[in-house]
């Protein structure tokens, strides 16, 4: 059980918490006796809250609302101080459920980046799975390592410095996901510690990048090879002028799956008529 | 650890495996000593895999080629076998996602229908965690109970027959997913299972639905509502001619995420300017 | 001719010209003989201008460079001074292609709006086709009016302050749009305007309006009814690095075309299998 | 005036029109004395359809209803017989409205293909305009000469079978579009072809080819490079169940439009933040 997402009815000391104040601020805690919490609109007493029941609503000193909240997945990551481009919600989502990552997976991935993907992954694979992050900037690790000891999930993740062109240590893992700009260069690698048939996943922002990784998965065996865009449009949620939101998001990246094999499956796979099976995801 | 998702290296006696032959035709099936499996490319002796690394490549008796696999959970949830419109692998990621559904989370479900979603659902949660899954349907339920038997994962879950007009028999569970056509008829019976803050959503295929959903929610003090649609494009993944596949899939539903509270944050909370905040997660 | 899209290979006095300076800003103006136009980058003369081969750079008294351009629609309709909603290119292309609108029609709209609409179908008329622009706000269409002069274009439309719960004064119109909130209120007097099979649209922003206007389309023996969202996503033109820009516009209305008849085909036309004839466009 | 959107009130002979029968089955035919028309639905005479008004309901011998229209020029086009891939009328309008095509416009496209875009073309510059269309294969601009005479749109268009790397015939165009796989091997032609600033557009399926494509603008001084996606979205036209239809298009290509100098504008226009006029239209 992670300290945010915990089985009681009241927020305790030590918990990480959510207030939501006027237009709908986000702050996210962690409550100590006697803590105190500096806002734009009023200081509140983290003794105010500890003992609290989920969806209180206290006040600051100068009488503005604010609401007591277990904080949310996806609040958690969009509030990730970031030095560098995070990933969204829209694409974390479809790429846990893609690399099949849950409980007691082994999953590893470089690089850290600012922890987004990697909060997300030590959540969801439990006290019996395991993340190993690499990164070759150390600073950047760093902060990465801060948020997910906020978070309370760091015992579920090793966390190593290291250019990934000399390989990693693992062996076997269920799944892999490389957020660097230079995929097609580290497969070799990819393969050596990915179990035969196991989940590979990137994103990569450009055309160019996936044109120029594509026949690299095939060149090592990579198949069921899948590139897709995500998107997400949000509504005004108002009934009687029920219509999207004005503008959206138009582009994180390509997403790229494939599962890497000991000989090529394409040569062998291949029907006579070239149709994929429809239950192959395509166009789903 | 569920049988699929297993830490060996090989194929054993049990286990459900995902067999690939030409035209990537998926076939999954649960490994048996002395089993035979028929398929239109000839017949495949079980006990030809039992024992066998995963990637391994084996023939049928036509000579036919097929891969053994561990089974992705998007292959085992796109193969359930449907009796009502199945949920897609790109709503369930962010389903996901936007409740917190991980590792020990307490979670309902309303209708159970194919299980589709109760699959991904027992799988995140755990063995920590739990699963209750309504269904007024008992024919319905029993072939979603068969699959979740199938998958190893029937420990995690109460099924339940019940009109839930009649209310649920839980209190304070984490997130509550609502796959109902009137989810707007059951948010007094909604609140009561739900913590206070905790995460409810819901799915629902036209606009008069959502239309008639929203003033609900409000009505019952249900807040941060997220109303969205997400979609996804697959590319052909060929280097020299890389490009999106022809058709996709438009429309499967509109999401609607909300957080149920004692008191109406929206009253409180409405800045001057209306505008919230940016890390709310609009246009993201 | 219109005088902005001559056949001369220079630019001559009187013509309506476009200067792009630095950062691609554009400028429109029409050449007067010693003209005079300021600029935060510096003043141009008109004089320089004027008799110089379109594609021509000239520079401000500041030394900053402008290039002298016959303007696009596109940057003549996105350019207007607008006191409302202007309609955006994108759906502008696909109304006027639907609606058959070309050399000859004769198109009836209201309201006349800032004069974006106004401004593409007094193009794409022709000399011998027509434009009727009704609005009921004397103020509004003033800006409108002198917009399309300047355009020279005024000759093509006619137009007319009319609260259009009075009617049309025109029968037989090849085509009939309507960009107001409530077009269900004025199916009447769009039957009485438009030919029988002739070509309504309209836009409305929500899904309210279009749950609204559906019943009273097919009441008033209106069939052939689409109801189609159009959007565009671009591109940064960088070779090296392809892909889609950050952002792009979400929504801007949902766009409704039928055409009336003097009594209802659904009814005679209607196939046992309810399938639409794959011609009709439908998911095209 | 073309011969199927005439301004009379009721269909003649000689008249282009469209029958709809059962299934909203779409036929396009022109009307001959004494004409007979065999469809599945039974045979309809030409002569109980002329003179008669638009909207009249006629049936067949076999008692099958047909409704008389005038076509669409929507239907027109895709009701044309294709060898080659057809451009889509989403397409189409937007490349109208970006090339300023309109009445007295000159504008060149190459090749002919099927001839959709060239009744487009042709249908948009009137009698005073003039399209000049260019292909190799001489059996397929045959085709669409067929189409285009039946369309009665012949004498707006000049047809010509050439390789195009020789060249074109006219200089000083206001518009031209090249639907050719390898745009990039004709640039020096098109600028040749084009009046400096005038519009030049292609599209092309693939990434491959765009990326290929930029550069060459760059280098032949082509400038306001837009590369843009459109797409529509289809809604089942139903008030009580307003929802998306299930599948739609996800590609038929990418659009890209410049404009060509005599000199390099960008060396000259780049703003020091390199962000572009917000009026340059992108994001729109």
């Amino acid at each position: 059980m992670t300290i945010w997402n915990n089985e009681n009815s009241e927020a305790r000391e030590g918990d990480l918490v959510e207030l939501v104040g006027v237009g709908y601020k986000h702050i996210i805690l962690q409550l100590e006796k006697d803590g105190v919490l500096h806002t734009h609109r009023g200081v509140v007493q983290h003794n105010d809250l500890i003992g609290k029941p989920w969806g209180t609503k206290t006040t600051s000193h100068t009488g503005n609302p604010f609401f007591l909240l277990q904080p949310s997945l996806a609040d958690l990551i969009r509030g990730i101080p970031r030095s560098t481009q995070i990933m969204y919600p829209k694409d974390i989502g479809f790429i846990l459920l893609t690399l099949g990552v849950g409980p007691g997976t082994k999953v590893l991935e470089a690089g850290t980046g600012s922890g987004g993907l990697t909060t997300a992954l030590t959540y969801s694979v439990g006290n019996e799975g395991h993340v190993f992050s690499y990164d070759k900037r150390e600073e950047q690790q760093k902060t990465a390592i801060r948020n997910i000891e906020k978070f309370g999930l760091a015992k579920r993740v090793t966390f190593k410095i290291r250019d990934i062109a000399d390989g990693f240590d693992e062996v076997g893992v269920d799944a892999l996901f490389l957020d660097v700009p230079n995929p097609y260069d580290y497969l070799v690698q990819v393969k050596t510690a990915l179990k035969p048939g196991g989940f590979f996943g990137t994103i990569l922002p450009t055309t160019n990048q996936v044109i120029r990784l594509l026949p690299e998965l095939r060149r090592n065996f990579f198949s069921f090879i899948e590139v897709v865009e995500t998107s997400i449009r949000y509504y005004k949620p108002e009934s009687e002028r029920f219509r999207p939101v004005d503008r959206m998001v138009a582009h994180t990246g390509y997403l790229i799956f494939a599962r890497p094999f000991l000989t090529p499956l394409e040569d062998s796979l291949e029907s006579e008529d070239g149709d994929p099976d429809e239950n192959s995801g395509k166009n789903q």
